[in-house]
Formats: structure tokens, sequence, C-alpha cells
């Protein structure tokens, strides 16, 4: 999630740096008809912003579809570059590789920055709950358009996770494998951070209730939001050896007299710096209401909700799932994965289960590509 | 910290809850001259709001010493009953237990809400930064003021704990035993924790840097300071117990149509609504200011900051020192606390540590106090 924002980090983070690879082509497609939505609500006018990446074949069964976390966008060769390549798990040679933008994002498809084309105005506040569910169903849409029958892999980290198994589930004969990287349900403690992400941007008073103007969005209350989550991305052991107890690097001093604030607010701690720097890249190229949607589609993704039972469910996944926990990972831990990918075996599923041991947390899957794709291996 | 914040959770919390003690006597001291801080600020006539319970004995050889945590007040009797008693760690027979309210309190101690007798005006957000060994330096007055020499157990939880520490390091010949429960000096976790809670407080339009008025605080932005807090205190296993991923318990629906806040805010889940109960609640009991300057207080306690090495400071130590690690904290993590006092032990000095099993976070010390009880007989 945060593979954009590590430059503070200093020169570790950039050395691993795959060259961003070039998409084959990049733009939209639009849905031929109203979208009912799983609530209730219809979307008009839906259109899907994705890319594409090497060349589908004659039979048209080499497609891989990757799914990008929360506020990805639909350039994986971008932010995943590790992933393609001689020992990737993608082959530039050999597969087409497509990567659609989720619904709710501020990143080209259909989203609260969207004008909704029964009003003529913006949604902003009125973007509707779009599920996980309906980002497949939307997905599988594009897939047909292209006539793509057949998915090698679908694979994402955290809610592109979300998305893989969905993807199992809703199309069984059209996933050969999915790959479910560092994610299950929510836990109690992920929907309480992202709750409390969710007022931090509610109460900026710029948000107006959701009809902020472009030119005046509520700043403070998404870096909050955002370093809010970078605490949830990251581990506690990564902070103490990159940052621990030491005074900002710009000089600032904690035990200072003369700061900003008189003495309640003293001199910041360099974690508290990095923090601070992760918020400010971070509204420069999010928008809040984007962020509010798709926690939203996060926060009540349960494969069970409203369904069937756990063997009705996933009893009719054919794909071979791999599930990836991450040894560090507190948002999504690693026995919350390996548990949920316990249960769906007991429904008769092929589903193995590995762990990435990484100091990253949940960004390991991000921070640590290498590693990844030596687990994501056959 | 949240022994008084525990209604909604149940009657599972209150049936645990043993009579609040009265104080034999509650009051203020007001130190006789003006008292110089480590950075530097001076502050004139200080005051110290302290309660005690039991009878000091002829001897004065009696006294224990109970430092409270971030929120708490100088009412030892009222947030932890458990420790007295019969089989608890303290008697109100045999001991004269004091309770001291901390510097920069708005329970009764000179805090950023009382008049600078200087200026004649409120300290607001000027008042200075006031550090743990300061805090101990003017307890000793208020000790020496009532002829205590001997002090056979100081005790606390959380910066509580830093204060019983410093007091082992600051005054070695006053102090048999100190007991350190879930503390050690913050991580870059930690620090990050508190560096969010500021910023929500900051970010509140009613905080007018810190300069707001007594009847429009800054509501929102403590509330969700709270709320972060409130992660940090309790644990994951806690809330998937109590909570899990059902929807809030007045009926409100996550997946619903018809929300306040558009499609982008849903209903919340329980967990949500516990926080958000969590947060109104202490709004109505503490200021904003005050948790600025003790938060303050916290992120920059490190024994060894400006002092010596670990031999040298810690090796003046003559108490018998037991430091407990609460198996489920993630602010002050049991690692971090068993290191702390193997450091220390390393310097000569006799300290146990003893792991508090509770799956109640850094609240352990508050939540079970049986249990902290049974760890910390002799």
């Amino acid at each position: 999630m945060s593979n954009m924002t590590e430059a503070r980090a200093g020169a570790g983070a950039a050395a691993k740096a795959a060259p961003v690879l070039t998409p084959t082509y990049e733009g939209d497609y639009v849905l031929a008809e109203h979208f009912p939505l799983e609530s209730g609500r219809t979307l008009a006018g839906v259109t899907l912003h994705y890319a594409v990446y090497g060349r589908l074949n004659a039979r048209k069964d080499n497609a891989v579809l990757v799914c990008h976390a929360l506020t990805g966008s639909a350039l994986v060769g971008s932010w995943w570059p590790e992933i393609f390549g001689r020992d990737g798990v993608l082959s530039l040679d050999h597969d087409f590789v497509i990567c659609i933008n989720m619904l709710g994002s501020c990143y080209g498809s259909t989203g609260p920055g969207s004008v909704d084309p029964e009003t003529g105005f913006v949604y902003g506040p009125d973007f509707p709950l779009v599920s996980i569910r309906d980002n497949v169903r939307a997905q599988a849409q594009l897939l047909d358009s292209l006539g793509i029958r057949r998915l090698r892999l679908v694979l994402g980290g955290s809610i592109g996770g979300m998305q893989a198994l969905e993807w199992a589930i809703h199309d069984p004969a059209r996933v050969e494998r999915a790959a479910i990287i560092g994610v299950a349900p929510l836990t109690a403690m992920g929907l309480a951070l992202n709750h409390l992400q969710r007022e931090a941007i509610q109460h900026d008073p710029e948000w107006a209730g959701g009809h902020y103007l472009p030119q005046r969005p509520p700043r403070q209350g998404l870096s909050l939001a955002r370093q809010i989550a970078m605490l949830s991305y990251k581990s506690a052991p990564l902070f103490d050896e990159r940052y621990g107890r030491r005074p900002n690097r710009n000089g600032e001093d904690p035990w200072g007299l003369d700061n900003q604030g008189g003495g309640l607010i003293g001199g910041r701690f360099d974690i508290a710096g990095y923090l601070d720097h992760q918020g400010e890249r971070f509204i420069e190229r999010f928008d809040a209401n984007t962020y509010l949607a798709i926690l939203r589609t996060m926060d009540t993704w349960d494969p069970l909700h409203g369904r069937g039972s756990a063997a009705e469910v996933f009893g009719r996944i054919r794909a071979r799932l791999s599930f990836v926990g991450i040894s560090s990972d507190w948002l999504f831990p690693p026995g919350s994965v390996r548990a949920f990918a316990e249960t769906i075996r007991a429904a008769g599923v092929e589903a193995d289960y590995v762990e990435m041991t990484s100091d990253h947390g949940h960004d390991a899957f991000l921070a640590e590509q290498a590693e990844l794709v030596r687990l994501l291996q056959p």
C-alpha cells in the first residue's frame, strides 16, 4: 500500500525497487447496461479503468487478473514490478496480465468523484456502498468483452485478495488458481482501525459531509487517516529498527523548550516526522471520499454474509487457492489467514497456506516482492 | 486506564469491580518555593493534589506510594481497589498509602488549566514540559513535608511505573521496593500512537492552538485521541471475543442503504459503537491540554537520557525491583519490559520479571487486578 511512499525510509527501500513496467494498453471500459449493486442501488454508466501487460494469445487462455489494494491503481507494473520477470510469478512473454481499478476509486473507475448520469451531479457522499462482489461482477463483464473465459491466476494482497477469493466463488469455472495474500475478513481490530480513519476524515471541517470543494479537500483528516493506516501496514520491530526513539532527522528536539504550540507540543521524534511525511504525500495523490468508499467495501466483506454455510459457499470453488500470511502483519494477522484457509479447506477445496517471514508487517507483500515471488512459485 | 469506562462491555467487567475505598484524607500541598523544571523553565506556586488511605505509624515507616497512569487521579482507592484488602498488595491495617496527582493533570495538581501566578493567566498551551523526574522531585517534597523518609513500596502501571522506577533512581535510600508494571521507555510504535493522538487534538478547530474556551473544548479531537489510545490499551483477541464482526448493538446495519453520510458512511459495527462510547465518556471527564501535557511527559521519558550509562544510572538503585509484563500488551510489549528489566539487572540491581497472562492488553493491570495482586505477592 505504501510502495510509492518509502522515499524517506532511505536507500534500503529504493535500492530494491525494480524498474516500472509500461502497460501494453491502458483505457476505459463502460458497462453496457445499468449496474445493479448488492445493496439494492443501481449505478448508471459504470466505467472501469484498466491496464494490460503482455499479449492475449489466440486461444485467449493466458490471462492473469491482478486485483489492487486499497489505495492502488490499475498500473500493477508500477506498484508490483517484481512479480513480473524471469523468475517472477508473471511473465510478459507468456501471460496477458490485466488489472482493473476498483469501483469507488479516484484512479479512473467510477467513484465518488464521478458525475452520476442520472442527476448530472458528482456523486460525492451519495456514492453507494459497492461490495467486493459488485467489483467482481463488474470485472467479469470487462473480461467477457475481451473474450477471456479462463484465468490462469487471479491474485491480490489485502483488499485485492478479497477480490481474488470472490472470483473463485463467483465464477468457479473461470478461475484456475487464486493467490490470496495477507487477508481474511477484517477482525474487530481491523474494523476499529478503519472506524478511526473514517472519523479522522469526517471530523475535518473541510469535509463538509462529503460535499467538499475539490480545491479545499479535508487534507488534515485524510492525512491522519493515512497515518493511522500506516501503523497497521508496518510493524513495531520495523519502526524500532528504522526510527527507534531518535529525534526527527531535521533536527527537532523532543526535549526542547521552544516549540510550536508552547510547551504542550514538543519537537517530533523521527517516527512522527516519518508519519507526517506519509500523510503529506498521500493527500497529494488520493481523495477522501474515495478513501471512505473503499474502507466500506473492505469492512463489509465476508464471503459468507447473506450467502449460506461455509460448505455451500466455499464448496463451489474449483480453483486451487494459495493463501499467504505475513509473520509480522497485525492488520490481518497470520493466524487469521491460516484459520481462514483451513475453514475453506474443510469445505473440500485445495487450499495451501504459506507464511512470509518479514518484519515489514502487512506491507510486506509490496515491500518484499522477491520473497513473495519465491513463495508463490508453483 | 479505562477501569472507569467499561460499562458498555457488559456484566463481566462490572461483576469483578470491588467496592471503591474512601481516602483517609484528600487535599492539596503547595510547594514552598518556585520549582525548577528539568527543561529549564520554572513553575511558581506548584500545587500537588493527593489522597491517603490508612494511617501513618509513629515510626513513619509504613508508607507506600502509588503512581497513577495517564488519565488517572490521586484516588487510587477508586481505580485500583482490588490491590487493597486481605490478600492484596496493600493493607489498610498496616500501610499508609499515598497517591499524588501528576503535574499537568486536570485532577487537582498544577496543570495547563491552572493560573500561572507570574502572569495571572491560565497556562493553557504555554504549560511547560514536565518530565517524569520533575514529578518525582515534586512528590519527594510532599513526602518530606509528611516526614516520610522510607517507602516500603512504590508502584504503578504504565506512566505510573515510569515514576516508580525514577523514584528508585532519584532517592535510592528511601525506596525499599518498586513495582513497575506494563512499562518500559516507549518504543517507536508507542511514540507513533501518541503522535497521532496529539494530531487528532490539534486538528480539532476548537483547539485554537490550545487557547480553547472551557465551554468549547476540542471534543471531537479528544474523543478520537482516546479511541486511538483504546486500541493500544486493549488487544485484538479481546476485541474479537467481545465484538467480533457483529453490527452495533443498537441495531445499526453496516450493509444498509440509509445511513448518515450517504453511502460512504455505513451503519457501525459493534466495535465502532464501543469506541465512540469510550470517546464520549472520556471527553466528559478529561481536558485536552492536560492530555497533550502528559503525553509529552510520557514520550520524553528515558531514564538514561542526559544522565549517563546504564551502569552509572541503574547502578545507584538499592531498591528491589519487580517488573511485570502483560502477555497481550502491544503498547508496552512484554518483550520490551523483560529486556528493560534485564538491562537493569545487568547493572547489579535485584530486578525480577514476571508476566501476566491476559487477553486484556495493556489495560490488564486495571482490568485483572486480582491476577496482578497474585503476581506481586512477595
